[in-house]
């Protein structure tokens, strides 16, 4: 799938990565922007929100089971690349 | 307190509502652009799933105690105008 190629920078690179880039960015957008109403853009939003959301998401204190399932092997390191990743682009 | 104040649109004093308002708008900014790393921004956020969130919080779905208590007196309608609200604002 297109969304999936790996581009650019490391970041940009760990975004795409196959086992997790193609879910988040298949939900949230090319650029953080998703195109299904349900599903929250993440282009600029704050950086400690996406950190706390997708931890969250992983340790199941936030229930969603497609967000659940996609996260749960991040490591916190991880979880602060995509964060901080996220948070920089342009909404 | 000054952003507690009600001004323009009817859609805009709901937001003002004291009751609701001062919570929602102290959290997340006079625009929608909170000021807290850990609060996300709302302005220009997709409508239905600022709504799906907010009766996730009234109905203690989505556990946060201080969201879970500002929002558990909304109805539908009011959650409704708060997502149109919020959705419509530049982000």
């Amino acid at each position: 799938m297109a969304f999936c190629r790996e581009v650019g920078t490391p970041v940009q690179q760990f975004v795409t990565r196959s086992d997790l880039g193609c879910g988040l960015r298949g939900l949230h957008g090319e650029a953080g922007v998703s195109a299904n109403s349900l599903w929250p853009n993440l282009a600029g939003q704050k950086r400690d929100y996406l950190a706390k959301q997708l931890k969250a998401f992983r340790d199941q204190d936030r229930v969603d089971p497609m967000m659940n399932a996609i996260v749960q092997s991040l490591s916190d390191a991880d979880i602060e690349a995509l964060a901080a990743y996220y948070s920089s682009l342009k909404p």
